[in-house]
């Protein structure tokens, strides 16, 4: 039996191996992925993404317990977290992610949980990201929770690229600009306030659903035609469990919602796109590089690291 | 006269213009940088990055003035600052920012501020800040201070192009784990506690250091006979002023030290040579989709959607 057949069968070494696989770019993981493709397309992606020390882990956590437990479907849904971290090996961030929340969910038959490091290459984390859910929706997996670090560019793309995208907010990290900053909000289909226990939660709610009412006004009449969904701001506490069930039920009305408008569809395909859009740009890299006599890009270098070059002019030569 | 002359001549309007111009891809901006290009390479560039909420804003704006004022030479050194926020128009974050360090900066003449909003295209953000970055060295300015909001891969591809780059924490963000996930301890020149009027500032300061000892360790051997820089940990306080005088002094060590070991010269063929990739890599794509029939892509942007072709087969299909 394949890897892929494997896979579809629910072995989950297979599925294992084949993530890897794919994060470490071997032509087996790609073979794989081009046989499950047909078998993609059903589960509920839900992006989770916010600032450091808003506690989306400990939320994401939560959350994949009780969607597990309590998704209100027969059979209970079987949930995969995808934690996205921009780490290195260095910091171990991987690593350590994984075992402090494996130590909750590793028992759980129903849970998968995996962790992704940084590729380091450009655009390749949220290639890899791309192909990893893939690899989960044809395992079977009926939600998958996709977490990203940071406020970042990547992190952002990674997120967006949900059907329903959640922006994590905590009292207490910076001040209102500080969260404009970040950039995040206008992404949001859901703004969760976490840390609800401490000191400042609701305000920051409040802040935070007006900063979201402004935003609205902001945009063309175009983008509210076609979006009829108006993102609500859910508080929640990971620590002490609290607002996760009405969060859940919240993800459950964007998914109906979704489903009703063909919002589902256009973002799943936007989602394919991207990821098509990403391959195709390191096919032509390799390529052209395949094409260039070394000589060619060694001049070129050289000219440019004595400023003789500008990078425009020797593009120009490069492709006249 | 061109505006590749009135910026070489210290016109501040004319930067102001040329760096919209590149912000927005305008040919008549790269034609100005073509011309341009000769004089860069001589200011020196300092990447400054961290998680939201350890004051990094405040942090560059007192080191924008204490530099301007105190950088020990005659005549006082011009500092630009390059603040990339990958926020949105929505979010008005790029517009807010600035005013804010505005009313501090924006009389001194001997410093040029600006933002700049995310570009949404992928991979457009560091392209066009590489590019803001040369026009800024063109325009005379001795030393660059590139902020980038958040701890996303894109944002730390930005900083780690400096010749310094500073990484900034605070205390209280959140635990050791979340430092260590986000990745960013490993390309720190010089790691920053801010908000050092905080409790448990020099306690994050020990954790950090320790941080950094175990990361030496884990280095190959090669990475260290090239360095022998060791990141030092400053504590500041941007909000009392505190420890901004000896941060300028551990900058200009790391520079005397950039200058000695010839890592200077290193890390600037890297910063163009990044650049070079990222316009190649556009060009491509630009070539590529002018060869293609619109047909081809339409029709195989269909089968994606219908998952009858997986995106692998659909590049084997386009490339065969």
């Amino acid at each position: 039996m394949n890897i892929a057949e494997s896979v579809l069968q629910g072995d989950r070494l297979a599925l294992a191996r084949l993530l890897t696989g794919l994060e470490n770019d071997q032509p087996q993981g790609r073979d794989a992925l081009d046989a499950l493709f047909p078998h993609t397309g059903k589960a509920h992606i839900i992006g989770v993404t916010g600032p450091s020390g808003s506690g989306k882990s400990s939320l994401v956590n939560r959350l994949a317990l009780h969607l597990a437990e309590t998704g209100g479907e027969q059979p209970a849904p079987r949930v995969a977290v995808l934690a996205v971290d921009p780490s290195s090996p260095f910091s171990g961030g991987a690593l350590l992610g994984d075992r402090v929340r494996m130590r909750d969910l590793m028992e759980r038959p129903e849970i998968f949980i995996r962790s992704m490091a940084s590729r380091g290459a450009l655009g390749g984390l949220a290639r890899a990201a791309g192909e990893l859910v893939l690899a989960l929706e044809a395992a079977g997996f009926d939600i998958i929770l996709v977490e990203t670090v940071g406020a970042g560019q990547s992190e952002v793309d990674i997120a967006r690229l949900a059907h329903t995208t959640l922006v994590v907010e905590a009292p207490g990290l910076g001040d209102d600009i500080q969260a404009a900053k970040a950039g995040i909000l206008e992404i949001a289909d859901i703004l969760v306030v976490n840390k609800a226990d401490k000191n400042g939660a609701e305000s920051a709610a409040h802040t935070l659903a007006a900063m979201l009412e402004i935003g609205a006004e902001l945009k063309p009449a175009s983008a509210l035609l076609e979006n009829t969904w108006k993102a609500p701001v859910c508080l929640t506490s990971a620590l002490n469990r609290e607002g996760i069930a009405a969060l859940s039920e919240t993800i459950a009305a964007h998914r109906a919602w979704l489903r009703e408008s063909g919002v589902w569809e256009q973002r799943a395909q936007a989602r394919l796109e991207d990821l098509f859009n990403r391959l195709l740009r390191e096919r032509l890299l390799a390529e052209w590089q395949r094409s260039q006599p070394q000589a060619n890009l060694t001049d070129a270098l050289q000219a440019l690291h004595k400023r003789e070059s500008s990078p425009y002019n020797l593009i120009e030569r490069l492709f006249s």
